[in-house]
């Protein structure tokens, strides 16, 4: 295979190149296949033990690295902050020497903290794989972004790909945005200004506040949940707000291209920043995109499982 | 096989035929020989993927599953409201078309409002089993009741079973009544006037609220469990009250038919609804229930993922 | 096999003799191969179903034995207290009754009342392991450090052992004295004196406040983890004052033997009961325990499955 996966880890769309993105693409769709049969599971990681290690409770994800590695035939366990030893004040450093001791082979981490992920990969021997940190990265979302793009549009290079939501805080966005970028996509940002990130000029994308403007050329939009709930009180008068300006409807569909591909990633807040019948229709790829989320998990767990197992041979040999 | 089964969902006994409940009774029973092997295990549903879908906290009922899932082969994901999207405000409906879009292939549903269980059906292609909705029901655990009452006593047609405790708000009651009536059996509900529902003109079985009555034909007594701790201050007295109104007691049972079988969903109020010396005595089939449930439930996903994929295939052709 | 295994569960040391005790051992050091293998798993219990009961949290002990276990080929449930049936007030030997009419082959049960293992095991016919009850044992820790002191030291028999820290409410230190006094260990037990149990004179070991003392001719040093937490407010200075009088300090070790081991049974408290250069310094061998939890557990699980099975078998023929 050109190009074979060399990385004991999957941190970030930051750190890897276009030819690695698309060898976990290429991966991917070659798994896609195993969940439409009838017995949807094969061998590849039997006898492989698999950490979903989570502190922040987030079934979609958990759940989605879940399936894919049992249809990898893994073992899976499941580690959840809320009753683990972390509450016993144990350190991030410490819990993953203690999994790796286990002689477990991937841990799929989602925690709080920016770069959590990349402090547990420099410290074991074991693949990470980052499920989510803080508002850093959450590479695997993107990529089944990118694949859901591709298999749609036939292509990511060249697309115009409009991300809207609260860009400041959204470790989904800034995944895209490597992704997209090093993958030939033209992306743009659209956001109430103060959730535009200060940093924004150093990524390659055009930053707006105008929600048709953003739509104007684009072939796909990625729309971003809107977290009011943290500020409950002072949520609602928010949230219609938002709606008014930035909320994906019918009305913005209209005036864009016609077979514009609208995606989210989930959970819905129906009628914030997307409107019922946008999410529920033709243009609508929401669903699609958590089907091809178990291709692209079974693919990095895949390679990083190879890859591991590459490295220690060299170990040891 | 007569009379195969042909729904994608088990809702409630309510939307079965005679037909239709004997043939899980005669699956259960072929799946019972399973669990008594040194290898408790069939390949029936290896590469299914059954969701354990629990809104309402049931260790009992979920482990019951999720037994019976693996028995057969099939890889099991727990989900729990607490630390599910639904925290997050994501609707029914969506929840179930997102885990749908995994390619699942049954969802086993607890919910805590009647018809959840329908509604999640009529949404998704997989197969739901409803494993206790609201007060509406709670099908397979009055399917390993019937099951516990065949073995038993041999037959289920033209016996005399009376449900004891709060019908009003007892899903099981309810299972029960419908299965139990269309398989022939003759059904007394007894309670305190205030736990009988009004509509209970509608089904077809006496009613009463003396438990000497309930309890002088019997062949068998389904001792429901009271709920009591959801409103603890006042519980003490009402648990004595009730235990000397409608508690099973061997006084009461020796009055009774000798081959009497006493049955209860568990978990147990000791010294509530019955006595210890009765629910540990020559009388009780409780554990031997609990057993069975293990066999209707795999019955229950061995037919569902049978029917569904029957259903699937003529889709494709 | 010379003294093959006959006993139905493993409750604690306490109970074992000498020729027990060896032979977990031998057994845990020919599963502990199957974790270094490219395909981490052996079929010695497929088909069987190991319930992990768990009334306190914890994380580690809980991971340890599901992939014991499921390196084992068994299934595994995992059911912790916060969410089961406990919570409606059942008893734990209903609890445990009914879990075995799942037809269970091996409970694991965690609690926080010493005897509960015990009484659980007297009520069901599935094989109980111990996993830490109250004050009372936690044998497969005690094991576990023995298989690592003897991988370490070719032997105990005749080793001077120190364990040091809150022996009176530790299971930990209950079980190794057993343990490693039946297999010839001279034990010394090391805290301040209100942390010594009244009952210490009956076990045969040497007692003392004196950490140097406790050091002086040891061949290895267990140390236990403070739990200040309980007590916040307070636990500051009673830290400070515990780790200047007791804590594992590379001065301290200096004037120990060389070679001498130190272990910790996790999760660590830095800076409390032991120093981070300790810790991570080249006498720990706290991770190869975590390890070696694995062979232990798988050799705890394989042994009780197959001596329950010679019961059952015996009950039928």
């Amino acid at each position: 295979m050109p190009g074979a996966w060399t990385k004991k880890d999957l941190l970030g769309l930051d750190d890897l190149n276009k030819e690695e993105i698309e060898l976990i693409l290429s991966t991917a769709e070659s798994f896609k296949e195993v969940s439409t049969r009838e017995i949807k599971k094969v061998p590849a990681l039997r006898g492989k033990t698999v950490v979903n290690l989570f502190y922040e409770p987030s079934t979609r994800t958990r759940v989605s690295f879940e399936i894919a590695a049992k249809r990898l035939s893994a073992d899976v366990i499941n580690i959840a902050s809320e009753t683990s030893s972390v509450r016993k004040g144990e350190t991030l450093i410490d819990t993953g020497k203690n999994i790796e001791a286990l002689k477990v082979d991937i841990i799929v981490i989602r925690h709080n903290y920016s770069g959590a992920a990349a402090m547990l990969a420099r410290n074991v021997h074991a693949s990470v794989i980052n499920a989510g940190d803080g508002w850093h990265e959450h590479p695997t979302q993107a990529l089944l972004d990118m694949f859901t793009l591709k298999e749609k549009l036939g292509r990511i290079e060249g697309l115009n790909v409009s991300i809207v939501g609260d860009i400041a805080h959204s470790r989904v966005a800034r995944s895209n945005i490597w992704g997209l970028t090093k993958l030939g996509a033209n992306v743009t940002v659209c956001a109430p200004k103060m959730l535009i990130p200060p940093a924004i000029g150093q990524m390659r994308v055009k930053v707006t506040s105008d929600i048709d403007e953003a739509l104007a050329d684009a072939d796909a939009v990625n729309v971003l949940r809107m977290q009011f709930e943290r500020d409950a009180q002072n949520a609602f008068p928010q949230q219609l707000e938002y709606f008014r300006h930035f909320g994906i409807t019918k009305e913005r569909l209209q005036k864009a291209k016609k077979g514009i591909i609208v995606m989210h990633p989930g959970p819905l807040n129906r009628g914030i920043e997307i409107s019922s019948e946008i999410a529920d229709g033709p243009n609508s790829v929401i669903l699609e995109q958590v089907t091809n989320g178990i291709a692209v998990r079974m693919a990095a767990l895949f390679l990083a499982a190879q890859a591991n197992e590459n490295i220690s041979h060299e170990n040891t040999d």
